[in-house]
């Protein structure tokens, strides 16, 4: 609706979820049900052939259908009267037969959304690998871990990445589950009881659903939402994810960090110096609508009896939306972490900054094995107290304790971060195991 | 971005939120800058001249706008290079003088913001009419109140429509104060301090936000969201109050109860009898999306130092939708009340058909004189338990009962709805005469 | 925090969120720690006893705790602070050894989680029983179905109580799913790498778990939260799915529909002869707060580096009430439906009242077999509206119809409710097939 | 409900939500209900004097009521009973006289409101107190403005601080006009008619607003809940307000940043160097909640008829818990603002460390009055680059640039921060001035 779409959503992804994908999605469950009911022998072969041939897009204007859509409350009645017209005499009448609006509406939800899905998940699947490659090429280059946004203790750039890479697998997971078992073709007719096709109803049901390549639902679900607002979640928590990795890229890239850089930083209008991380801020601003649209859907899993009112209309936008800036998110993430620029030797500056505080953890327990935990952590606290305000280096306020009991050389050893890693390589190769098991199991 | 908007959204207000509408307002934007820094002395008059004369939307192309700034995370940059282009020679560089992009993107916000706002107003001013009307029309006429969805006492038509038109009247009472005071320009320059325009800054603010007819901030809002938070807060309050008539309307209109029916009912693509209650099923999905966006928006205060990465760009879209469904709402609630058709007959027999229960109220006062309260309350109960389970007429049960003290004929009076009306009329007359200051109110 | 918890929660759920839970949880998490310290040789045994031995809940001042945790903005620095006092001496210092606060709370939450999900299945089971109990008792039950509230077509009460089984059977089949994998330890140190732990971090963290019987996770996941969100979804999806059931029962309770009452309807504090739908207005009440709770965990995905600063903090609260309000949900409406009222005779009657109006689909089915789809469509549409103004029944304007084309006992026939039941008894029993089948499908 | 809400929520903040003030909020509305009632007439002077001396908090087991308001859905049903039972004899039959259940639940909900509303105020005084003073003290102090995240141009830290406090100022502004006219007495009888109260039902209602120190409504506002909303709308971003200064204090505190350090910095539980921003974290969870439970009350607003089934039970937790958090947002960033430590130093060092590339602006506007905008664009975006790349200070990298035409006298008096500071001074004043005038617009 506004100027804004496309910088936050791919064209590829804008042109699944556009009226012409709706409309394309609502004609293709037009057509399955004809030709389910002919496979079925509910509607005669001849009259099903010909209403299928005219379930083609081109055929109908939009912006009209959009129109007249506002009279009825949906767009499918205004289609069904235009494709009647274009079908034309006998043939005319078994156009939408055993139908209701929302059969098709639903159905048309569950086809845009798996295409959108596809892209989601491709764009995913770049996120992934690039996070793979960045845990893998760099599971040993010593960073500083941030806890409350404050320099913790030491890490390595690639048990960070493994960290990003485990959260997406772990949403991507669940997306692709939902791909292949959640997305249901839905045909109740006018209540859910299928009565106008008479005996022949499940058999329709099934051979629609294969038709159409979604799942048989166990019964309609027209006021049974849990699909619906399972998808928005699983959307929301993917953009989450990788909004979690945006933060992250965001507070890396900034002035006095300067650890990663986004490959492509976008310019500002006023400032020639700037290299904004501009691909993880419109992530961000995805996860952001995600979010709010899955939102909606959750609280609209409360519908009145066989159809409701308000509801079950208020998801045809935010389920658009939630695949839009789920996408949204998922594609501005995979160019973010493709291009992304690493600077090991920033990471290590910035690790080294603080004259070994980030080491006292590791001072701590040395410590404590001689003084008590509670002294050495006094001691140290005051230790770093001293060198956050009087100037002198940590370092040097710790050997003029008399009761450290460390040589220079010990001290100096324990102050190295690369030594003080844990088992961050461990866990990068584990998030590694599971991205290689990943797509197997998908299936 | 879906073939769905027109359905909620009337056009007129679905123009004022589209792409020429926000593209035209960064044009003002930008057209107003360089007059400012014209009267102020900072840019030449010619090169003003110049520029203003470019700002002009026809000559522009959105899509390619739109596709470029996503490279650089918002609009501006590439729409300020191409009316660079526009414009030419010395004057070029005089566009966008001493601003930044978010000083652009916000006004026309606001710009936006404001003709929709005049929409979203008259509609609900048309609400507030037809409420008026109702309750002016049906002060006196007897229906039953209903809490928790089961039948209490009497009421009347006019005190439910007068309760509907004070709470449109309160939060209309906000929108109107904040399009007057909350509407105000964006110029900040690169980071707030309108450091390019040297000491004319907050001349060059003031000329402004006068040329737009805007609110001169007390300082730049770049990261100061409040205003835009209690735009969509009110937005969605009125969506809200709106949505509450909605409810009751689809209540009122269903099957059983029959005592409303919008004028314009849907019909069903395969129910020939259906008259849905789209119009009021609309204005509740409307509500749902303009909830949900304020959310986002209120969520999007917490935005990073001077510039936000990632709650601003949100904001953009979020803003968009809740005037759009606020709009839509207000829209479809507007069609609603003015053809509302409202039947007092049935009215009359729903509180009837109950046989006196929803006087048990007034039984319960009458009877607790002679016998306590607790009493009475057991007495009624009982009689009423009896009437709901064995048949016999409520009134026959209470005959029958020993203890109460009443002729049938102080019995048939007691029951009589009519005469327990309390203050509902009082209350019609206060809401009529908030309704006719409302006006003076709002100046 | 209010009077009101205990409306909503059931005493046993309110337990296992209380206060006195979450501490003996955090006393479980430091109690397996030192535990699986000690088998993997890194504490020694006898301190690990000693340790273990003062994790008893009874031997700490819970408001003191909170208190103090104001200062450190949790509650784990208090508490390790007063079990290293409790346990006095040498064995102190290895209290807690190798683990960070949010270590302790994170796995204290999924200990709360696991205790809480046991009473929000279990009442679900009690939920899914009793649909199902209602789906085969009423699978022939005639009642008229509704479509935006308006009567639409004839179903049966079976097949509304089978729509509500499969939601609630689709929402706890991923309850369970998380419940059986999503509970994970947390374990990761400082910032992730359990460094402290030298090279036998993954041996403790696998200890660790097993020991809680939680899963072991393949990385830390402190800025990792989608285990969290997806928990808060499928607790807000449950609650959503029993919302809906909520809200049918109050529209079906309601005094002019009068098909279901609730057996405990509760009373009013001033009319006799109410009986609320009580139990349905708290869950509706629930499932808005487990919805709201899981939309903020859902935007909490967004963590920044290993440990966040506001987002994983405000999880706490939420996490708690999203169990709390799906739980109190599923209690509230398995006390619903097991002592749900039916009434199939006011059923009958309500599906009869419209005088064949709600036929009118299969009337419209029967005579475009000759009229054409459109011609019938319109002549029932006329014919419908004449009945609902002129007061002539429906049967007697059909039968005035010269083109209608039916004897009067064929168009009784086509009236006949029972006759057009499409496969809403197909439907029945594919619910029950899949109920009979959840607890295979769960293991 | 857990041991965490004592960590966000100051204890005096937290008495007044608690179990006992809703319990003495509910009976002062009763107290004020026989007190009016008697001074109308309607009630007799004795026992309303009976009733109102047992409106005693002490005389209630509060525990009980809750567990009996599960089966009436609200804590007025049983607080009436056992209220009555304390009064006893004929006096007893006038408690609760011409009530509503909801009637004393809404306008405790005013009282507990209007309580919790002056802390929430005066927290938010101190926090604006201590902004003005840091914009008053910092007003010339220079620091680098940073635009998604990234350096931009200089600023002054007084004038970081006066946005802060006017994004606090217009969001106590509007709380505070909520407080004086929006905190209203509810009571309109079982459905808003007063019909027990005869003719006496708005000089009850205007005697009851006026006993209780609250705004008489125009009608009763049984399901018109504008004024719920707007106060949780109002918390909410006031909260989001505050959020935002604690976001920027988190990011100022980056151990890389080091800008600013809270006072009190929380320690860490194994990092003994940490100072941890924890005042802040608390209050960026807080506004999460205040924004979700807003969002709650917000959608709340549709609601059925004369008494909603869910969506007005929703609000007591929901209004409460906004109320909580909107106050621990501010309790928090009070203290943490009136400790705040600044170092001006460090500012002046991290806007140097650039080497003159925050001032690039200001050479653009220089250089473009020779070279052309797109021409000084470019030559300073070139320079920029190779001197983030080629380790070449700026300065040089700019002095290498034969087209540049600046001394290096001239270029070093550009690239002078102190003197490209444009407006920031000014609206420091501005906003000192809109502070000193804060108290004068409240009234």
């Amino acid at each position: 609706m506004t100027l804004f779409a496309p910088i936050f959503v791919p064209e590829a992804l804008g042109q699944e979820l556009a009226d012409e994908a709706w409309l394309a999605a609502m004609l293709d469950a037009e057509r399955a049900l004809v030709t389910a009911g002919a496979l079925a022998g509910v509607v005669p072969a001849a009259a099903a052939a010909a209403v299928a041939d005219c379930c083609r897009p081109e055929l109908f204007d939009i912006h009209q259908l959009a129109t007249a859509g506002r009279a009825t409350g949906n767009p499918v009645e205004p289609l069904v009267r235009a494709l009647r017209a274009q079908v034309g005499g006998e043939a005319a009448q078994w156009v939408h037969f055993g139908a209701t609006s929302q059969d098709i509406v639903d159905t048309a939800a569950m086809l845009v959304a798996r295409r959108a899905l596809e892209l989601v998940l491709a764009d995913s699947d770049r996120v992934a690998a690039a996070c793979a490659r960045l845990a893998r090429e760099h599971r040993s280059a010593p960073m500083v871990a941030r806890t409350l946004l404050q320099q913790a203790v030491p890490t390595t750039f690639g048990a960070k990445a493994a960290g990003w890479l485990v959260g997406v697998l772990e949403a991507q997971r669940r997306l692709v589950e939902l791909r292949e078992h959640g997305l249901a073709a839905q045909l109740g007719g006018a209540a859910g009881t299928l009565a106008a096709l008479g005996s022949s109803g499940p058999e329709v049901l099934r051979l629609y659903a294969l038709e159409l390549g979604l799942a048989e639902p166990v019964l309609p679900w027209h006021a049974n939402r849990v699909r619906v607002a399972e998808l928005g979640a699983a959307l929301a928590i993917m953009a989450g994810a990788l909004g979690k990795i945006a933060q992250d890229v965001v507070l890396l890239s900034q002035s006095e960090v300067a650890e990663v850089a986004e490959g492509a930083g976008g310019g500002s209008s006023t400032m020639p110096q700037k290299r904004n991380p501009v691909g993880s801020t419109l992530a961000l601003a995805c996860a952001r609508h995600a979010s709010a649209n899955a939102g909606l859907l959750m609280g609209a899993l409360v519908q009145e009896h066989e159809r409701a009112a308000g509801a079950w209309q208020a998801e045809w936008e935010a389920l658009t939306q939630t695949l839009a800036f789920g996408g949204g998110a998922a594609a501005a993430m995979a160019g973010v972490l493709e291009g992304l620029a690493v600077d090991a030797a920033r990471m290590r500056a910035n690790l080294d900054a603080s004259g070994g505080l980030v080491l006292s953890e590791r001072l701590s327990l040395l410590l404590a094995e001689r003084l008590g935990r509670q002294a050495a952590h006094d001691l140290l606290a005051a230790a770093a107290t001293r060198a956050a305000t009087g100037g002198r280096p940590f370092r040097d306020e710790l050997l003029a304790e008399r009761s450290l009991g460390l040589s220079p050389e010990q001290l100096d050893a324990a102050l190295d971060p690369a030594g003080y890693l844990g088992s961050a390589e461990i866990f990068v190769e584990r998030a590694l195991t599971l991205y290689e098991l990943a797509p197997a199991r998908r299936s």
